[in-house]
């Protein structure tokens, strides 16, 4: 009997650093190869990217990559390509056509080439003998988005990642409700399934609900519309343009991301630019502010963004005046909202107008589907087994009591397995097979996987105190306690701060001379940084990092 | 005529960090004394403190401090107080019994003992001639809040800080709609009124209606019920309690601040304890769980909190199982959703059953007026001027849009002073009489205002890419390049960075050579600190804070 094997390795219970590892015996199939993003605990860090040792390890045994597929164009499912392809060896990579394009770009920025195969459309395409896949049309908030039937000896496997079932779609490609139908009445094995939005009761509104709301803002505007979104929201920015065309005003594109994003959706027919509207960002001083809309990047209020700069007068081709209309077509995602909401202060402070979904819900729609939408794609699908994906543990639980349990699958048939485990499926309910020990790898500028555990745990105490470096030097007749330094960095203010450096020096020579004459460097350098910490704390109650230098003269 | 001013020492814009000056002639009365958050922009700081350098500057040109009135008990409101009396002289307090009562246990935290006068509501007290003040019934998330007008010899202020109008209130002491009517038919010169939720449109539902959703969870639950929320939140502690002696379940109370805020509130007969349902924490485990509520601190997730401890099993008198429900009666504060979610992740993957608002709404109300609520309360008092308070910008802006305009109070009668602007009242629209620099004091261990914008730029650097500390031996006849030592944290870790040390050290020889003998120290201590950033940023494109120490020998 074929061993067939199923293997997060952007783990579970994490959001994103979609990366999943489909295995039947000794052929392997990956689906996604997404980016994470760092939160507070992680400073500096810029991205993070799936652990693939485990992947390593299964090559070097003699297990073969037998190809990729990518199920849409969002950064935490194909954002990790030019990270982690260059380790591995050549195979075929597959996706929907924006998808392509959108990872083409990626790979571009990384400074890789590699040709996607476009499939199409519930036709089974045959990666292998024991591997056959289909795309089911979907919707989602990127276009293009597409979930995956993917067959093997053990069964079919319904690949179910982020999604939302719009009944209206813009670019009108309904999720295919009746091929489903037709693929769940076959017998599916286990399905994956989008958990994000677990939480939520009420039917997630179609993204075709957010262009009215944006037409009418537009319509009342009277100088420059400037709409700030997620980059890759096609859609959203089809409406917006069609908008745009009806009330007269040209658009002009504003940040790298927007730009490239519109381009490759251009280049591929998923976004329509009526003959004429646009403009050229260079040239939008010489029209009249009442003819433009601007779409610009910055929606999270980051630092450095388009937006942001605009937003500080600060941006060479676009000054936002008090007459203009400035609109956040984004929620604030959780962590970010002190540069979101200091953006939207800031242009309040000077007059304008803004308006952003805490004033107008309607101008943001999620892509996830809430309870009820995964209630009934599971119905539709009726695996033998269904795993939440996609989603915090929070959501992988709740969804065996607010989606499971009212379509009547038992929770036995829920799987909700562990970070790192390994899923075996063969007959009855599939067991653990291997327990991995992942750990998302670090990127940091150009170094990828150099900066651990240590290093963040460096950087969390550093931001919290700061640092102090003491400086011993040692002649040969033993340590000169009379010239000890100290520098310092994010303790307190150095000029203000006599005291508290007498203090610093008067107790390593203290330390230094408790210890004695035989004490080796090694143990001095410790002693140091332990005891000072010690009572520097009982002074001031802060504790910084304390490194001892012992430099021999 | 008297020259009569307002001036927040916390700034405006400022949510937090609450403390008005209210001037005449020679006179100054001051209301509220409240601390603020740091974000991430200001690591390791405990809290902020207002910047009393403007009150300070008055009063050594001979004014004088008549008293102080603090409006409720939140710490945003009252929490500076152990840090900025100490600085000043003498001057009566004046607060409802509860606010007294938290006030009371803040200051003895900080090791202060001062009375404060508690004043009875719709009773005019004389604080000076030039000043009478009078509490006015009001409802928010904290018993005895209370709005207070305040007449002065230019006219009566209002001062609306933070309330809602609960038609229900726990305690039934309703906002006194009569009172406040009366009170604006007499004649206000100037309302200030918390402006925070001026985004939404809805009534803000009743502290009322939270109970009996509690109830519901509490009456399915087998195991212990245990509810987290602001330990200042006295009604639904409350409700908390009325439900567990319904059910036969006995309260503990477990954390410092619950316990503190529980005692304080007890005392006062602002809560009541029915005989007998109070059990010590010690001795929870001796009662079936099926008897147990616990209302415990730690609501946001922190670190070291009890919640905390007990979701991930460290408390020593609270264990948390599978059969308990775990009850999360508060929002996450913008900011804190990290360590918020990852208790309730935690508590899911044990698979205890937790409900929290996002699954939920009704578990938490919000204690802030809604511009509705805004409007009824701005129609009452009728006011020739308003000065929207409490609030970032952006509320302040909208509520001339959302509220002033709604009820008629042209945009001329709204007041939006910038931050650390003094508004002075006269005949007329109010104008900027002075302008004061604010600068909102950090407090950090045992340190007041030591840490500032140059330590948190370095702390926020730190954090960012660690810190290379390059100590170059100088002996009488110049630099010995051959003994250069290099440490290092957060940057990378150092045991496998032997290529980067060995460039660090090679290029602070190529440094230290091109600037020849005759350079100074300082100078060459300088140079090795801007080259080696621009060339490590070329070769590893990030930025440590380098520092380099020359060291005689």
């Amino acid at each position: 009997m074929n061993q067939v094997s199923v293997f997060p390795m952007g783990g579970m219970g994490n959001v994103t650093q979609n990366m999943f590892l489909y295995q039947v015996d000794e052929e392997m199939l990956i689906v996604d190869c997404g980016i994470g993003f760092p939160d507070m605990y992680m400073p500096g860090v810029d991205v993070l990217i799936p652990d693939i040792s485990y992947l390593l390890k299964q090559l070097e045994s003699g297990k073969k990559i037998v190809g990729m597929i990518l199920t849409h164009g969002h950064d935490d499912h194909i954002a990790a390509l030019p990270y982690i392809l260059p380790s591995l060896p050549e195979f075929p990579i597959y996706a929907s056509a924006l998808t392509a394009g959108f990872a083409a770009n990626r790979m571009r920025d990384g400074g890789i080439e590699r040709e996607i195969k476009v499939v199409t459309d519930h036709q089974w395409f045959e990666i292998t003998q024991k591997f056959q896949a289909q795309p089911i049309a979907m919707t989602h908030s990127v276009p293009d988005t597409r979930h995956y039937a993917i067959k093997t000896p053990a069964g079919v496997f319904y690949h179910g990642s982020d999604f939302k079932l719009d009944p209206n779609p813009v670019d009108g490609v309904k999720p295919d409700f009746a091929h489903i139908t037709e693929l769940g009445n076959q017998g599916v094995l286990c399905m994956m399934i989008d958990c994000l939005r677990v939480e939520r009761s009420e039917w997630t509104k179609s993204e075709s609900t957010v262009g009215p709301v944006l037409d009418t803002a537009m319509g009342k505007t009277k100088g420059k519309f400037i709409v700030t979104l997620m980059s890759s929201h096609i859609h959203r920015i089809q409406q917006i343009i069609d908008s745009a065309a009806k009330h007269g005003r040209k658009v002009a594109f504003v940040g790298r991301s927007v730009e490239q994003n519109v381009e490759a959706a251009v280049t591929l027919k998923k976004l329509h630019l009526p003959q004429g509207i646009q403009v050229d960002k260079r040239d939008l001083s010489n029209l009249p502010d009442s003819q433009v809309c601007v779409i610009i990047a910055g929606s999270q209020g980051q630092e450095g963004s388009s937006l942001v700069r605009a937003v500080y007068g600060d941006h060479p081709m676009l000054q936002i005046k008090p007459s203009d209309q400035v609109v956040f077509s984004a929620d604030a995602i959780p962590g970010n909202e002190v540069p979101y909401y200091a953006a939207i202060d800031e242009l309040c402070r000077n007059g304008v107008h803004v308006i952003y979904p805490d004033l107008e819900p309607n101008l943001h729609q999620s892509g996830h589907a809430s309870a009820p939408e995964q209630q009934e794609l599971l119905g539709m699908v009726k695996p033998q087994f269904v795993m939440p994906i996609g989603g915090a543990d929070r959501h992988r639980v709740k969804f065996v009591e607010l989606v499971a349990d009212q379509v009547g699958v038992a929770p036995e048939r829920v799987l909700i397995p562990g970070h790192g485990e390994v899923l075996g499926f063969g007959t009855g309910r599939p067991e653990v097979i291997d327990q991995v020990t992942l750990q998302a790898r670090t990127v940091d500028g150009l170094g990828v996987g150099d900066v651990g555990p240590v290093v963040l745990a460096d950087r969390r105490a550093l931001s919290q105190a700061g640092m102090i470096v003491i400086i011993v030097p040692r002649t040969k007749r033993g340590y000169d306690l009379k010239h000890v330094s100290v520098v310092s960095r994010g303790f307190v203010f150095m000029k203000e701060a006599d005291e508290v450096i007498e203090f610093i020096k008067r107790t390593t020579a203290e330390i230094v001379n408790e210890l004695g004459r035989k004490a080796k460097d090694d143990e001095v350098k410790r002693t140091i940084e332990k005891r000072l910490g010690r009572k520097l704390y009982k002074v001031i109650q802060r504790e910084p990092v304390i490194m001892a230098a012992i430099v021999e003269v």
